[in-house]
């Protein structure tokens, strides 16, 4: 503990981590940006370019907002805890958003050019990371932001949290680099092989979405980066505590 | 601790968990086989059937294998951390050696057609997991089986390994979907979007190949599930942290 204003130290590592994590992914961003505009004529609502507002869409909502979601906890550590939780929350919210709006993209494109939907494994991964990442979503809301919940309630909870919100995260870089691939297929057929540009760029793209995933993993589970509780929290939470564990009226 | 024998008591649910993930690595495998028996003609090392060694090989080796690999610590509670450790080292040795079986094809066939290597993404996440295998091993074996190292450079390395060994496992199952993506495209290419029943079968085992590396995550990084120390252990630990953090004669 920092003896000056009885805030927590931060860890000496963690600012470097995080300023990295965000290094690769602004990279990731600008990256999938490049690629639509240098070999896939860019982006646009209308016509054929309204697919390319798929890929830029899912990387800023799920991969790029969801993981920095999942780092608020380890940047904002003596902040109070419901303003990080707001935080936290809200970025998902962005995320989300700006995801269907790239999945209404890729169904709207699909329906212009009556091409089929949700054949492929991109495509299922894809689904079932929208479906968890809404479910994880709401049952995170009523569990830690409405007051209704336990204190016990939400410590048993917190750690299933934790686990899912990971694996979502991890999934949707998963679909991220399968729908990359499949993108590249499509377009490239057999010229993949000779090292087309565009094919070591999005080679190159691929493992920046991993690096961008494992970086934030790191963090996300370095023990002694977890967010130290902060005095009015435990404070707090004795009473909770008390309350829940004690032969209180609710019990 | 279980009062009968000075054993530590296994967790209720993890043996479900446990035999679910086992299901779930065999109907990987099983699956893989039944993909290549039916839609590829079969295994074989000679002639165009020897590119089918090549998943089968890696779906046993970096996937099921090395799954099971990380699961021994939580499985054999009770056994000596010693045999436990030769139990971990030995799985990942049968799985790299299986995996190089699974390259040494790839790369044969590839010769063989006059086709080119590593240009994909799949190829590239493909040697990045063996490489970081590789040293994973090495320097897991120097570090755990080897007397040399001492109790507190173990201490803190330990963390670092199950990080990265949890990360390499997961890029395997990546690498796994872009691959069984790969060949689903070369082979189906436009037959893809109209649900052929292979395109089915496939999607389903890459979402099988996620469930198993989801569950074995789960079971990983669930805190009260870690193995407890052994009483021989923490006697032996006493003896190494004095060793270490006193003034013994090799500090």
């Amino acid at each position: 503990m920092d003896s000056r204003a009885g805030l927590a130290a931060t860890p000496g590592a963690l600012p470097y981590y995080v300023a990295f994590s965000q290094l690769l992914g602004l990279t990731v961003v600008a990256m999938t940006g490049a690629w639509l505009g240098l070999y896939r004529g860019g982006i646009a609502w209308e016509g054929a370019l309204q697919f390319n507002v798929h890929p830029l869409s899912m990387v800023i909502g799920l991969i790029f907002l969801q993981g920095d979601a999942l780092l608020v906890y380890r940047v904002f550590r003596n902040e109070t805890k419901r303003t990080t939780k707001v935080l936290h929350g809200l970025l998902h919210v962005f995320a989300l958003v700006i995801a269907l709006v790239g999945v209404v993209a890729v169904f709207d494109y699909h329906r212009k050019k009556g091409y089929a939907d949700l054949y492929s494994l991109h495509s299922w991964c894809g689904l079932l990371v929208l479906v968890l990442y809404f479910v994880q979503w709401l049952v995170g809301l009523s569990f830690f932001l409405f007051p209704g919940a336990s204190f016990s309630l939400r410590s048993r909870y917190r750690p299933q949290h934790v686990f899912f919100g990971a694996a979502i995260f991890l999934l949707s870089v998963g679909t991220a680099l399968l729908g990359l691939k499949e993108a590249l297929l499509f377009k490239l057929g057999a010229k993949y092989s000779t090292f087309e540009a565009e094919g070591v760029l999005a080679n190159v793209l691929g493992l920046l979405l991993v690096g961008f995933g494992v970086t934030v993993l790191y963090i996300l589970t370095r023990s002694d980066w977890k967010r130290p509780p902060q005095a009015e929290e435990q404070a707090l939470s004795m009473d909770f505590k008390t309350l829940t564990e004690g032969d209180s009226p609710g019990s």
